[in-house]
């Protein structure tokens, strides 16, 4: 008998028709013996409805009340499912982020886990009940409602399967699992059936939008192990855990592509050292986030250095740094490069199998893709290309590490 | 400095402009030096969608789960109600019943209050803030959500007002406060402007509709004193407290009309003396509420007794009582009549002042109206006639006791 905790986002509970499937799917894994947690977000579309409301009152809501207003959205889901679940004949016992015992710390909108008491719903697990708690939500010391940003229902359900001890937390989305690259740019693209915590991470970060880092590095951080399934199907999706010594035999264990990345150049840098953290505070301080940094100096003598970020944030990125370019040189000067996109190959077989780089950029060239500003991690190598050049590119990497065999 | 709760029901938060005019009152009261406290219901219409969505998933949702999911629909108003607040400038938060220290017993979806633990509240009005609560709603001590049931929203205002010690609750209705008589029956009508707790209790379980009687209960318990105003304008409505010695003056300050009433007799009772309760409990059990009572023997020995009952519950009460014919005598036989209504006129000084119910009865004489059922408390007198009279009655009635007139 294991304890099994299963996430289910917004979409496979956006009408009550796909709430009664979770409801199906939950009672299915009950009566295979297993003692099952549920761990669910809004019904699909609410979040933001609630969120068009508070804007009708105001531009910037207060945020302790969107709090308030955006946790209902979970808690109907809860109730609704449970209502599925009996009405199929089974025990259900809804719980907020709060009976939950899910207890937060930091800002409101978006709360970070510290703690789960998570004694009332094992208790409602030795009661025979489905436990269905909701995601995205948990309560601060002084009691006010916190919720936990973007992805943050997988961060419940990881931390939930924390504190209840379970076997494995499966996070149901609508794919199968982590591809070799993504199935729409490469056809032959395989599911990845095991994962380490790290190579998830890097290809969180570098594009693929399974999930958000910070539950990676959650589960990392509490050894759960969890797996990323489709809801539609019963097809085993991709398992992530620690990294085993098996692993490292592929070089490469998938290819993320990321659109719509921008390039900003400050060059003719004559400032002393500390321009960069003048650069990076200018930029934080604008709320932009950041990805590669490639910092050299010329032969001239003057550096230059470049950053890759979102397309969106361009302009305040320009905007940031043009007031700041006096303080940098006389003949300081800012360049932009929007439509770039970034190609990273990952994988910790990266660190034993020599000759990776070598590959991708063989690989490149041969395709006649000329690459941009390039930047590498321990198990990640990334570089930027042209916009019109990323599905091409990533096919090409894909077939030089023969992704599509298993 | 006073300190006010104000309770707003559905339709007062119905919109986003209605709930921007709720904070505006609110501003305007603290502005004017007070300390306060609202309570409000979710905005209309919200109840009832949560309650057609529980149904599209069963037909008998697990009350739990229902309570689970009815109070989103106040967590959501006040989340919005203090954005409003805030909007305007001024400083607002938001308590769920569980926040509010709304602590509850007895079941699901009509939940009890039990205690109020203010202090959270209390903390915040020292702060400075207007303290928004959900009504109808408050946290069993096993942390399960409670809901109150009908005019639940009233109770809770109530019981904070106890608890905080307020000066005075007031309830905000669509109405300028407790009439005379219903103004849309009759046209010279006047606002009542004080009432004491008992008549206020008999009117509202005699057709007036602006508060439920357990609100007015818990309020004469407490000792709260309350107000019933309107939350469209500034008039002073009808303030509701302890019974003094003017309020004996008038014998009748009101006459409350009820329709849709029908009348179920049964005759031909041979049983032993125990039949009141045999009928009482067949009644019970088929949870219908009866409202008068008339019973007496008849010349030939055989008993017979009358009840009055909404009209919808007609149905259920035949069943109910048919069954138990038998068991009441061999010639026991059902009779019904339908299409009735009920006159009631209520005053303190009906204890001191005589010939209440001579003025009652010879108006309607004088009138050409008849009169069926009579019951009578110590401060109230009711009479059932036809349904197509009861308008005429009750101007008459309001006329003789020149109700009309301050």
């Amino acid at each position: 008998m294991a304890l099994i905790v299963q996430k289910y986002g917004g979409s496979s509970v956006g009408t009550i028709d796909r709430i009664r499937n979770v409801a199906r799917r939950l009672i299915d894994t009950q009566k295979a013996g297993n003692r099952v947690v549920a761990v669910i977000s809004a019904m699909s579309g609410i979040t933001d409805k609630l969120i068009g409301l508070a804007h009708q009152v105001m531009d910037n809501p207060p945020e302790r009340e969107l709090d308030v207003l955006l946790a209902t959205g979970e808690q109907q889901s809860i109730a609704l499912l449970c209502m599925a679940i009996t009405d199929m004949g089974f025990k259900a016992r809804s719980f907020t982020g709060g009976q939950a015992g899910i207890c937060t710390y930091g800002s409101h909108t978006r709360g970070r886990i510290d703690t789960i008491d998570a004694a009332q719903v094992i208790r409602a697990l030795d009661e025979g009940c489905i436990c269905v708690c909701a995601g995205f939500q948990g309560v601060a010391q002084d009691g006010s409602i916190h919720t936990l940003g973007r992805g943050g229902s997988d961060l419940s359900a990881i931390a939930m399967a924390a504190a209840v001890k379970a076997d494995i937390c499966q996070i149901y989305t609508d794919v199968d699992g982590v591809y070799t690259c993504d199935p729409r740019v490469v056809k032959d693209a395989r599911k990845i059936p095991v994962l380490s915590y790290e190579e998830m991470l890097e290809m969180a970060s570098s594009g693929s939008k399974v999930m958000q880092g910070r539950s990676v590095e959650f589960a990392k951080k509490f050894s759960v192990v969890f797996e990323v399934r489709n809801s539609m199907n019963n097809n085993p999706g991709t398992i992530v855990q620690e990294e085993n010594s098996s692993m490292e035999s592929l070089a490469v264990r998938g290819v993320s592509i990321e659109r719509n990345q921008a390039r900003v150049t400050v060059s003719g840098i004559t400032a002393p050292v500390a321009y960069t953290s003048l650069i990076l505070n200018a930029l934080a301080e604008a709320e932009i986030n950041i990805d590669m940094i490639v910092a050299n100096t010329a032969h001239d003598g003057m550096a230059r250095q470049s950053f890759t970020m979102n397309m969106n944030d361009l302009g305040k990125a320009q905007a940031a740094l043009k007031k700041l370019l006096p303080k940098l040189g006389k003949g300081a000067r800012l360049e932009t490069e929007s439509g770039l996109a970034k190609l990273s190959v990952v994988g910790v077989g990266m660190r034993s199998n020599v000759g990776v780089a070598a590959t991708v950029f063989g690989a490149l060239a041969e395709a006649g893709i000329a690459t941009g500003m390039i930047a590498t991690s321990e198990i990640r190598i990334s570089t930027t290309v042209d916009a019109g050049d990323i599905e091409q590119a990533a096919r090409v990497v894909h077939a030089a590490f023969h992704l599509d065999r298993a």
